[in-house]
């Protein structure tokens, strides 16, 4: 076999210059820079010239399969339940405002008879991540072993864990992307989620690929690149992988924060909550059952009958989590009021995100800690009539401060008019 | 005064999205990066940024102003020689190979009345730098304090020294552009020179610009741009600038390395030396003494009549140099023999700088050490006849090992043929 030697500079030289990278390069590099090879220094030109200069279809899937390699692919396809391989499904979102859904689905596809190995993420920038809403709950846990996560996926259904060590090299990625301008890069935002999600163990995979102000590819003709992308790297590692394409020019449901997401999730797994957390809970039960091959259960039911919020409770438990605590709220709140009297028409979802995130419900840099009580309520949601001067949201926070920068985040964020706008789909498209 | 926050990601975000930053934000990054408040890895993708989307003329000015403020700004004009201000001018060369003209140069400028404040650099990649070669000289030192530089420029006409603690933001940013592949970008190149040249404290500056294979920059069209570009910020800054177009397609004389270019240097003020040598030497000299203000003397004399070489000696000697001292020559040496019968039509510069930087005479990485002795010696240059086995070059190094890889280097470098190729003229144009 040939051997080939590299160096970081040309690497970076083929990329900055428009070509495309060949495997060994991309194979290379990977390699060097998990293993402190390639300095942070040039990983961040090189990303910054990917960003640019974009990659082929066949560069991203080296770049994914690379990222994969860099660590262990858990692989759960010898377990068991009742004689029969597990049903292995999972879901990822490229992340919204208000965006809690995988809280209610999980048990959902539980219910149903799905095992979810979900390697969740925590939220960086405007969107919120699964694990810091789920951590919000009194001793809830997502650091778990690999022998923890085989037990959990056998007796209840799933598992929501911390990546970990799971594609290292994404993860070193990850974080110089953040403070690097880079991340908003259809070819590092594909590679970086399917790498995990493929390392993951996985056999299925539904992806909610998010368009509108929330999202971070701003187009919907972006964002459905990236499906597509994202479907074709699943299929090629083996998953039976599908996307919804769904709108966040507006916040999901009425909460948006940690702990006030978990409460709107423990409402719908009772039955109520906001129509449209519903609705998209419910439509990415159905991908997630088609994928893994499981029919003959409705995923409504499991709302009407408990059977969800029962699977919820045992995952909880199972991870150290005690419901029965207070969930925290922030200390201090403020309200924003209707500056008119008319019909909502519009909630800026990347206004609230930001605003939220000012409130201290994300972090700016990888590590800090995020506040659990920060949040929003959301009194009037687009389509619904308001008075002059009634309040509209909500802010939480422990740190009133924090409302000046907030409050200023919102600024333009609330269109009211005389007539409702009309609705917008909240499913745009099904990309398979 | 409105006071300015900047994040590092924000002011990426601006560049790498086609925009121009404010001057209130190059301010910013350029001095939180002296200080170590942005990061490499944050200053790497702002470089890839700027090298894939360029900069505006008032951007380029706004980066070097603040590369100049980030240190000490020196100042000569208070200097006098019997009663009158010195005639303070340098010369700098974008970089070649066999580019050994600063050393004569600097000579004849002070024989003839000219006082030479030269900050110098290091070579990197495949050119030479003046202070690794005047290192070849044992004893020889670039070290020196404000009080000295003063000292020499008064009582002798020139010092030579390391730019030290010049533009510190340039000497880091200079460092992360060659591991990050950031090197040939005209924006950089041009900040980067003029920033440590108005530092520096000449009033009067000689651009020696090259065009050719090798040059950074590969066409003349940007090599022309590169000059316009600093000739604009010399005189911006208030110093009198103008540049030569000249040419880079194939070495400058007969010896590429260190102490080989000094030997052939103290040839040239010994009133022999190759005829480019001498020509690009005379010419540059004609434009620093008119730049400077000074006339009445032919700078061809100083050669002829010894001065020019009494100036080096009282050089070498003022920084502690021993010209008595043999120069150091590699142990090992190997030869290129010519191929076939004919004229040379052609030697390429970049081959013959990339076979050289092989045999140890450059660096791969800042703070290595060069080799003295590596070097080469072309013993047919473009227009001289060869015969079939003759010797065209011969290779010195201390590593014998090193030789395959720079004979490599050189495949199909030295072009024969039955006639000689029509010369090209080695000033190509002078720009004010």
């Amino acid at each position: 076999m040939t051997r080939f030697t590299f160096d970081a500079p040309t690497v970076i030289r083929i990329k900055r210059d428009g070509g495309a990278l060949p495997d060994v390069a991309i194979d290379w590099v990977i390699d060097a820079y998990t293993h402190g090879r390639v300095a942070d220094e040039q990983m961040s030109a090189l990303l910054m010239a990917i960003f640019l200069r974009g990659m082929t279809d066949a560069e991203i899937a080296r770049w994914t399969a690379a990222m994969v390699d860099s660590g262990a692919r858990l692989d759960f396809t010898d377990l068991r339940r009742d004689g029969k391989p597990l049903a292995l499904v999972d879901k990822h979102s490229t992340g919204g405002v208000g965006d809690k859904i995988t809280i209610p689905l999980v048990p959902v596809v539980m219910a149903c008879g799905g095992a979810v190995p979900q390697a969740a993420g925590r939220g960086l920038g405007h969107t919120g991540g699964t694990l810091d809403k789920l951590e919000a709950i009194p001793g809830f846990s997502a650091e778990l072993t690999i022998d923890r996560i085989r037990e959990q996926l056998c007796d209840i259904g799933a598992a929501v864990f911390a990546a970990g060590e799971l594609a290292p090299a994404d993860r070193k990625i990850y974080a110089l992307r953040d403070i690097t301008a880079t991340t908003e890069s259809l070819p590092l935002i594909a590679s970086s989620v399917m790498s995990k999600k493929i390392a993951e163990g996985t056999r299925a995979l539904v992806l909610d690929c998010k368009v509108g102000s929330g999202a971070f590819l701003k187009t919907e003709a972006e964002s459905r690149e990236l499906a597509r992308t994202m479907v074709r790297l699943g299929t090629a590692h083996g998953l039976r992988t599908r996307a919804l394409l769904t709108d966040m020019s507006t916040p999901l449901g009425r909460a948006v924060g940690n702990a006030v997401e978990v409460a709107e999730s423990l409402e719908v797994l009772a039955g109520g909550g906001p129509d449209d957390v519903v609705e998209l809970t419910l439509a990415l039960a159905h991908e997630m059952l088609d994928a893994a091959g499981l029919d003959g259960v409705d995923p409504a039911d499991t709302l009407r009958d408990g059977t969800a919020m029962d699977r919820f409770r045992a995952l909880v438990a199972a991870q150290g989590g005690d419901l029965s605590r207070p969930l925290p709220v922030g200390r201090c709140r403020e309200t924003v009021t209707a500056p008119e009297s008319g019909v909502v028409q519009d909630i800026d979802a990347l206004a609230v995100g930001m605003a939220v995130w000012r409130l201290g419900a994300g972090r700016s840099a990888p590590g800090e800690q995020v506040q659990f009580g920060a949040g929003l309520h959301i009194h009037r949601r687009p389509g619904e009539p308001v008075t002059a001067g009634e309040p509209v949201l909500t802010l939480y926070t422990d740190i009133p401060e924090r409302f000046e920068a907030a409050v200023a985040e919102l600024d333009g964020a609330i269109r009211i008019g005389h007539t409702a706008a009309p609705p917008r789909p909240l499913v745009i498209d099904r990309i398979v």
